[in-house]
Order: C-alpha cells, then structure tokens, then sequence
C-alpha cells in the first residue's frame, strides 16, 4: 500500500516526504504553512474490508486531479500548498495502539513507549521499523509537520448506517464519542469439569457470561455501545473448569458522564455476580479516550460548500480526533450500505464513492483559495 | 516420571516392559495369564496436582512393598504374578485424545488416527513417540499385554468431596457415568465494536454467554455436570463484535438418557438464544464416552477383602473404565479433602494415602492367592 502510494504520487508528479512518524505525505507545490492536508490511512484490521482508510487516501488523490483536471495540470496550486496524508498504523493491529502515527506526530503517544511496543510474535516496534529501513530513533512530536496544516479533512467510509436512514450520500462528522477499553479479570479455581458438584466450583466463566449480558443490556438502556469482543481463558481445556476469564470491554457513549455511568454499571453487574459465584473481578482502564469536537468554523466552512449535509457523531477514533487537538481538522462519510466495519463486508457503492470525491474536491478548491 | 518408575522398579529387582503402546509394566514373577495388575498413570493436564495418576502408581510400589515385607523379598509371588502398571498419555493433555494407552490396546483407538493426531505446535503423535525413542509403528491392539491382565485395581485419588462427606479415608468405583464433549459453534457477523448499532449486530458472544448460564441451570435440574471451560474468539479483538465464538461442551450424568436430555436442553437453549440474536449454531459430538460398570465380581471380591467401604460413581474417565469392556477391572479412591482435582489444590492426606495403600495392599495378597 506504502508503494502503490508512492507510485499514485509519482504518476501526478508529486514529491513524497516519509516523516519521522512513518507518514505518508505527497505535495502538491511547495511544503509549508496553511497547507490544505486531505487523507485518511491505508492500513487494516485483521480480516477488515477494503474501504476503512484506503477509500480516504485514494478520494483525496482523485479529488487534487478534480482540482486540477486542466492538462498539463499546474506546478502548483493557485493559493495555499497542497498535501495528501496516510498516517501510518491507525488500526493499531498488530501493536495494539490505535492512530499510532498521528499520536506520535502529536506527542500524545511517547516515543519509548511506542518502541517498546511488541507483537504477538514478541517483535517490538522498534525491530519492525528497522526491518521496514524506518529509523525508530526518530519517533516523535513533529511540530514541523503539523504546523504545515492549515486544515485537514478526512474522508471515510461511514461505519454505521445513518447515512441510509438519511437517504444521503455524504455527511459531515460533528464529534467522536468518548470511548474507553477495560480489561476484566475474572478469577476462579481450576478444577475437573467431571468430577467437580457444582455447588463447589468457583466458575468465572459464568461471571463473565453474566457481564457479558449485563453489558448489552447496559448498553441499550445508555444509548451507547459497549462490546466484549476478546477473550482469554486459562486454562482452557474442555474438562477443566476455567482459574480465569480475562475479557476487555469497549465502551463509548454520547457523552463523558454517560460513558462513566455505562461503565460502573457493567462493573457493578459483574461485581454482583462474582459475589453470588465465588469468584474475583478486577477492572483495568487500558485507554480512555475523550469527546473530540472537530473544528467548529472549519465543519462550518465545509457545510457551506456542500450544501448542508447531514452532520453525525461518529464512535470509532480516527487520525482526524487525533489531530484536531492542534490543528483544524474535520470529516467527511461516505454512505455504507451494509453498516458494517472492521469486516469484508463493509462498502461504499461507486456512485456514493464518487459523490464522496466530488465534496472532497469543492472543499480542497474552496480551502486552496482561502 | 518414566526414569522414576524404572528406578523404581529396579529398586524392587522387577524387570521392566515397555508395550508397543508406550505402557511401561514392572513385573514380579514370571509375565503370564491371569496376572494381578496394580497401577494408573504418570502424566498429568497442564496446571495439575500432583495426585492425579502417581497415586496409583506409587501406592502400587508400596502395596507390593507391604505384600513382600519378608526379607529379603521372594522372587515370585506365592501365586498368580503380579506386576504395576503405568498407563501412557491418560489425560491427553498433549494430544487432545485420553486414556491413549490403554484406548490404543484395547483397540479402542485406530493406531494411524493415533499417530496423526497433532500437538498445538503442529508436532505429531508419530513424530513425538519417533523423538521418545519409540517406534510408533508398533501402535495398535496388544491382545498380549490384555490376555496376561487377570484382574487389573486401579487406585486413585478421589476428584470430588463424596468421601469427605461420607467421612471415609478409602471407597470403592461402582460405574463411571456416561460423558459426552461438544463443540459448539456460535457464528455472527463481524463488526466494529463502536459504530455498530445495538439493533444491526449479529454478535455471537451475546449467544455463547447465555448459553453458558443456561448450561450451568440444565446441570444443576438434570443432577448432571456442565460445564464449558474452552473457548476461541475470531478475530478475538477489542473493538471487534466476533464473528465466530466457538465453545467445548463437557457434559456427564447418571445415565445416558439423563445425558441426551441434558445436552438436549443445552443445544434448544442456545438455538432459541441464537434466533434471537440473529446467530447461527453449529454442535458437534467430538466424544461419547458410554456409562462403565466396573466388574461386579472383582468389586464384590475387594468389598469384602476391604470390610465394605462406600461405594461411589466417578464422573471423570480413567484406565480401569476403557479396560473394563475387555478385562475384569475395578478401582479404590483415595479421599481428597480439597474435593480438587486438575489443580495444585488437589490433595490427599499422608494418612489417607498409607490408608489407601494399606488396602490396596490387601486386595493384592488377597487376589495373588486366588
């Protein structure tokens, strides 16, 4: 994908520049402050679809030759300098940490940390970069890089189906939801799954089991979404029952408050349960999140040109969240008929992709010529 | 343990026999028909006790150790020969497949699915035994090491409190109930975990968790044991609703009718759960495992040598129970004040277990004068 980057910039004459953090940037005129910054990501979850990240960084090189459908296309742009973006591992797949390269980028992710991260192969971030011919010396805050953006918008596949229930093929994003991961531990004693009464087993899977009911129905009573899709058992065997069920839980909700009441309800669910069957709960916070509002006057600006799209919440992080903390940035969603994300079945029709490009390329002219 | 068992032995001057299966046998007396046969295993599950399996090997040594106190010990018995036995691979733990020695005799187990059966490393059966310096060619039925077994008397400890309760050091196996595992598999629709609505999720956890209670309530009203300590998750990740859930099943009673009525119910509470959440549900028998009398005869024998201790149905698989459909079997529990097994807790009391030797060492005189 880094290639059939480079080579996409290459075939429209444009210069790439690998940052520190390992992004991506193509320019079109001479790098500098002010510049109109469009992009998304290009890596993926485990078993994900084609459209989460890549939809953004392909739009956003269709929408600069929108701009600049003229032949030959012009050395530069007739205002502000132009660049393309792919932020490197936003997934956060293979080590853990999502929208690494924006959080480096931004000091919100320390360096030693980020090397010391490791794979489940045990291979550190560190070795991985330096295999790939990156130098992890240089991670860090990058205030170069970011003080060239003037604006960023991101385009991305939509992960849920507002926009089918609006009929529109492009929204605008308002604010991400707060969203924590949390580790639970629940703790029993192994024991022969034949021979053991049941009166005497102290079984955390039925702990979890419970939590794991308890958080759907918390969730729904919370308007927010919470999910245990990972689990850990050991010891793990058919005939034994289990010492310890260890199981995270993401959470997210429309607003701090409410996502710290949705989460001490599941916890105090849990905590009942484990009363009633003799087993231990621990709950870790992994990551917290917080509220991100995308740039008021920028998502203003945008509306503008685009005639007033829908505006959504959206409740994944995304590089865009990450950097509107110092930079002004917003969204962009394209229509995702099936609703689905992280899946191969997530999808944009071409027609709703193109309505997509379309936005991208009256917002990069407007923002050019600001 | 091997290394033990042949010290052992040659401390005792008996000469050891490796079978074709990898049982190891320490014979006193000449190898023959009608042989009175002590032992159990040596191996153990991941994360076991100490007890399960060398109990009954060591409690063997010791019972002929009393039998032969004179000094110095005479070569042969004053009657039937006698040898100890340790059976190979009894859990399973490595292969996925127990009681492999005495399933491979007794023919209960195909010699080539035995040698392709596979370790999590990808090792072989085959490949495993070839490293051991065994031949595994020579896998299959053993009608010789069988036609010699005249009776066989396997001492374990006990896996569950029934003679704490009973308040009795040594009991006798009456049957071991009928056993069944499972595999259940829960399948969805992956998705992420924080832009997915509540309403558009095919979550198959939500399915695998109800189940897991409703597992728990059906043992507990059929008087049976349920229990599911196995589980695998894809892709197993934080912000993933899974796509799949798969779950092993491990599931005793009484009776085999107790057991299809009680797996029965299991598999309609999962599939009414599963239309519900928009899930599929796949259950597969990976074993059945029938009810065991042990040999009326042979019990009746040692309940009168023994003064008619309590007689108690195990709910765990063992040696003694593959062996009973082919040769005159029956088993001693020692009692186990943690009511523990497959754990460090598992435990017998010193006294219990000369107790337990002491017994077994009067079956043995008992039937060598048969």
């Amino acid at each position: 994908c880094r290639d059939w980057f480079a080579a996409a910039a290459a075939a429209r004459g444009l210069d790439v520049e690998t940052d520190r953090n390992g992004n991506l940037w193509a320019w079109w005129g001479v790098p500098g402050p002010g510049a109109v910054v469009l992009g998304s990501h290009l890596d993926s979850v485990t078993d994900g679809g084609a459209f989460d990240g890549p939809l953004g960084v392909a739009s956003a090189f269709a929408a600069l030759d929108t701009v600049r459908a003229s032949r030959p296309a012009p050395a530069a742009p007739a205002g502000r300098p132009v660049a393309v973006v792919a932020f490197a591992d936003e997934e956060g797949a293979r080590f853990g940490v999502a929208c690494l390269g924006s959080r480096l980028a931004t000091g919100a992710m320390d360096p030693d940390r980020a090397r010391a991260l490791s794979d489940a192969d045990g291979v550190t971030l560190a070795e991985a970069m330096s295999s790939a011919g990156h130098d992890p010396a240089r991670l860090g805050p990058d205030h170069e890089a970011l003080g060239r953006i003037g604006s960023f918008v991101e385009l991305h596949v939509e992960q849920g189906r507002r926009l089918v229930d609006l009929n529109a093929p492009v929204g605008l994003a308002s604010v991400i939801w707060p969203h924590g991961r949390y580790r639970l531990s629940f703790s029993g004693q192994a024991n022969h799954a034949g021979t053991t009464r049941l009166e005497d087993r102290r079984d955390p899977m039925l702990t979890f089991a419970h939590t794991v009911l308890a958080t759907r129905e918390r969730a729904a009573r919370a308007g927010g979404r919470a999910t245990i899709g990972r689990v850990e058992v050991e010891p793990n065997g058919t005939n034994a029952v289990p010492s310890v069920v260890r199981a995270w839980l993401d959470a997210r909700a429309p607003s701090q408050d409410g996502l710290d009441e949705l989460v001490a309800g599941i916890a105090a669910a849990a905590g009942e349960r484990a009363g009633r069957d003799g087993t231990g709960l621990e709950v870790a916070v992994e990551s917290l999140a917080p509220l991100v509002d995308f740039d008021p006057a920028l998502t203003d600006r945008l509306a503008a040109v685009l005639g007033d799209p829908p505006r959504l919440p959206t409740q994944a992080g995304h590089d865009a969240g990450v950097l509107a903390a110092h930079v002004p940035a917003a969204m962009l969603f394209v229509r995702n008929p099936s609703g689905v994300s992280h899946s191969p079945a997530e999808h944009a029709e071409p027609a709703d992709c193109l309505a997509g490009v379309a936005a991208l390329a009256r917002v990069l002219a407007a923002e050019v010529a600001r």
